[in-house]
């Protein structure tokens, strides 16, 4: 009889992933992926990008090569996080990851042993939650309020528990909420990690995309014992499609997710790297940035406006100032699994919030992706969403 | 305290991939990598692969995809693995890894908790002991002949060990010593798994390149229990710059692979699955192999004859009929690594074969690559290898 690890027991498929199958069809509007607008795509300069690498770098674009990645792209990636993000590294602090997933999957191997404690806002990234799974951790989640995790509750925690051996956190424009941590929160989140000097994992894919208000520094940057490890991405600012993400952790720390990740997967694509450079090089990545936050900004404020006008008074939901996600609570005897076969009749998808708290409940939350759908679509589905809730409500 | 994983304290960088840095100066004959000749890649018709998806399919190509692969791709690794290993099977069956080193990686995780039992061949190969370090296991090291892994050892270490939970085995062309077991061998093999129940790995990066003699089949094609999980990759075939590899194993096992894969990279790179397919579609892989295996046959050829010319009799070396390795053994006495240092100061490096066995020793071994060397520069470098032996002889 062939027997599975036990960390097998706890690992299903992505509810997201299976619910992405079902409504991929182009009739449904979809507010339930997390994926970027591929219109948007730079495909032209993109091909021209890999015909450059082909023609001046071929041979080396198809070889093996660092697993610490392509040297130029990490440093375009130093100097990025510098611009945005103000955090001080250089490329050596850099590891280039397949996807910033696997510097989910990475940081949960290089931190827990089965039954560790992780820490995490409630809710948080399914995804992160999945990676993390494969460690057999415990979850203890944090309480949230519009500002994000609730830093007296966070105090409390890491007073009272042992093995709590990391903390994962989406300081901008949260996945599943789009909560924005504000720098007050943001420095006293860095006095309380400093006192219990635990790791904390700052996974930051949509921080470029801000619609409104003013710039929030990184929590790595306001990092002075070297605790932080920042997760960065291309997805969101170019393209998923190449799977590049990136850590950028201080030297100790580094050298173990390097270790791992060439046990992982060696290295992340040579060409992908390179075609990725080569365009930051040929092109023009804050502009590129620019319009698709003008885009993502207008689907925002559309969603947010018809949900004002239509969604029921005992419903509440978010206000993004950036990223791709809203977050809807519904009254409590609603469940948002019942709510999405309804709406899937009308052909209208989201998510089902109850995944993304790791323990379990708040089934009456959801999740609503703005970036994919054109504004009219828009306006019609979240019409449709709330007549729905209307109908359902006691 | 930053505290890291129990795991942490076995994973260290290759060593292998640590001398490659030090071995990568143009003026070094190494045969220290296993890395497939560049000067083979089809860099032009890769470029009018890229540029044919880009302007069909380009958005498709730059957004996210499915865990399980691109379907198109998953239906040429079925056609090829049917013409080129016996092995009947479907799409469903694939799942396109990051590289067939993630592999490895999932490979451990769906099958291994901490302190269970690893079989694999004594040598065997380094990056898949890596893999599996990261769960913990204890490996279990099956004496080989000229033949490869010995049956009777194996099934008597079957019997009287608890706790097997995987066999990890190249069948053809071994990393590192470039062996390969015949059918008896091979059906007998399959023979003992079937009375274990145990579930095999089969890594096969090499089986296309066979120089000369006849087509053996796959384990997976002998498979009849589902025990088998097949590991290919385009690495060798190709280019393995895109890192794109493959599992095949049955239904139950094989929707476990998908779990994880998904927690751990989300999917491989969708311009790449992209690529690689439309290249297959567009030109000969059939001809391009047959280029590869003619271009490494010759250096083999040069290889091995410089050894029977050059090599001091008191030691062997393996006769391999594909892949890109051979294996010499030296004296009792002498360590390959004070070996490697002595060669590197004539400027020419290889691989000590001591890190090909997880339990340690064996240091008087070393490995050959062949693949990535012009003939003339195998039998300098191979001369002046047995001159370095022959100078260190007691």
């Amino acid at each position: 009889m062939v027997q599975f690890s036990t960390r097998m027991n706890l690992l299903k498929g992505s509810e997201i992933r299976e619910l992405l199958k079902l409504t991929s069809q182009p009739d449904i509007i979809s507010f339930a992926g997390g994926m970027p607008a591929p219109e948007l795509f730079p495909v032209e300069e993109m091909a021209k990008a890999s015909q450059a690498v082909m023609e001046e770098n071929g041979r080396v674009a198809l070889q093996y090569s660092s697993t610490e990645g392509y040297p130029r792209l990490r440093e375009q990636i130093v100097e990025r996080m510098d611009a945005k993000n103000n955090i001080k590294t250089d490329k050596d602090h850099i590891l280039v990851t397949s996807g910033s997933q696997q510097g989910l999957d990475l940081s949960a191997r290089v931190f827990l042993n089965k039954g560790d404690v992780v820490l995490l806002e409630s809710p948080s990234y399914l995804g992160a939650v999945n990676a993390f799974k494969a460690c057999e951790p415990t979850f203890i989640e944090i309480p949230t309020d519009d500002g994000g995790m609730i830093m007296e509750e966070l105090e409390k925690v890491l007073a009272s528990t042992e093995n709590v051996k990391m903390i994962y956190v989406i300081p901008d424009f949260q996945n599943p909420t789009g909560r924005t941590w504000d720098l007050e929160r943001r420095q006293k989140f860095m006095e309380i990690v400093n006192k219990y000097e635990v790791p904390v994992i700052e996974d930051n894919p949509y921080g470029e995309l801000r619609f409104e208000g003013e710039y929030l520094p990184a929590l790595k940057s306001l990092d002075t014992k070297g605790l932080v490890v920042y997760l960065g991405t291309f997805s969101k600012i170019l393209a998923p499609g190449y799977r590049l993400g990136w850590v950028c952790a201080d030297d100790l720390i580094l050298s173990k997710y390097n270790f791992l990740a060439q046990a992982a997967t060696l290295q992340a694509s040579t060409i992908g790297q390179m075609e990725t450079s080569k365009w930051i090089d040929m092109f023009d990545l804050d502009a590129h940035v620019a319009k698709i936050r003008e885009v993502y900004k207008a689907r925002r404020t559309v969603m947010l406006d018809t949900l004002e006008k239509n969604l029921p008074d005992c419903c509440t939901y978010t206000h993004p100032v950036g990223g791709l996600f809203a977050w809807v609570v519904l009254p409590e005897y609603m469940n948002a699994k019942d709510l999405q076969m309804k709406c899937l009749e009308k052909k209208v998808a989201f998510v089902p919030g109850g995944s993304f708290f790791p323990n379990g409940g708040h089934e009456n939350t959801l999740r609503l992706n703005y970036s994919c759908m054109p504004e009219e679509k828009i306006v019609k589905g979240i019409t449709a969403l709330c007549d729905t809730i209307k109908e359902n409500l006691k």
